[in-house]
């Protein structure tokens, strides 16, 4: 059994969805872990974590409208508004959503499914740059000691 | 410590709640883990996962007719409907619930509550078969060293 | 690597968000793990766990206030309310926040960012003692033999 950590650093442009699966799968990849885990967080509360559709960009979009629809930034009763419309907005459409995300680990390989993606949601109209910590934990391949 | 995988596959057919807690709950007494978590993730990005109020059948109608009222099929504004009214609702239903879920082990034991149930929430209307990978981790009783 | 578990109790008021960041943190550090992870567990289905900005307080009033709006007491179709205008809100409350939470060790600390804070999220009005489990896992500081 063996764990590694890193955190990976995302560029984000404004409110949207920006695919990360790849920056986790590099990280299991180098971990060498074949069975096991992989944890995802983001180190924010103004942006956050979705497992997403990733072929058919009008599937983002709809979410995306979405989303402003159910948390708009003129909603009159807020009070969190210092830094903007977007504030408090950021704020609760990343409760309804993820900060943390779990993925299995097997034959060296996420779990994932043939139409599933990791996304960062970005829910902050400024760009932003934004750090996701990874925890790869499980056997790794070339363990010394099998304790299965 | 030792790490073991699984994928369970659960027959759904139509919209609604799928009880799975005897599924993961017999992946955890497999793996002969005493201490730890599991893991749970759904593979897909038109159902998800909640953990729920198992006893009483009112409670998951309730829910169900809330997601049907928060998502609406009809929204005008959804682009992604190809596969029909439950095309876009699926993954924005989804993306509100969780595609992971952890569950801490004592004692070989899940630790859920008294009242808490694993579900598998379908948002599609036709029946489908649907994959849950599993990762236990953990001490196993019998295992050889102790490394705590 | 080694895995610890314990069962925090928090004691609520009435609805609303309270700071269990501390109470993670310090089943953290008894546990000795340097680089891993820790999961959170809240074992019920009326309450449930958000990561949240935890320096002003305005923004947890606006995300109280949004979740009353978003799920109503008085939301004439719910049938599940046998103990209370507040029991299918608090279920459907916990489905759109989490149950459980991951958040990734390095350097013996959780890896949360700046501005975020762990809370237990109550839906319901009269006051309650919660269970929350809790899973440490990962590499301790002693460990003697380093698989890594």
């Amino acid at each position: 059994m063996c764990v590694h950590t890193a955190t990976v650093a995302i560029a984000t442009n404004g409110k949207g969805t920006y695919e990360i699966t790849d920056e986790v799968a590099a990280a299991v990849s180098k971990s060498g872990v074949e069975t096991g885990t992989v944890t995802v967080f983001v180190r924010h509360t103004s942006c956050s974590l979705i497992i997403m559709e990733n072929a058919d960009p009008t599937a983002r979009r709809d979410l995306e409208k979405f989303f402003e629809r159910l948390v708009p930034e003129d909603t009159p009763y807020f009070e969190h508004t210092a830094e903007g419309g977007d504030d408090s907005t950021s704020h609760i459409r990343s409760v309804i959503t993820r900060s943390s995300e779990v993925i299995p680990i097997a034959d060296g390989r996420m779990q994932l499914g043939t139409w599933q993606g990791i996304f960062l949601f970005e829910h902050r109209r400024a760009p932003h740059r934004r750090q996701i910590a990874i925890s790869v934990m499980g056997e790794a391949i070339d363990t010394p000691l099998k304790i299965r």
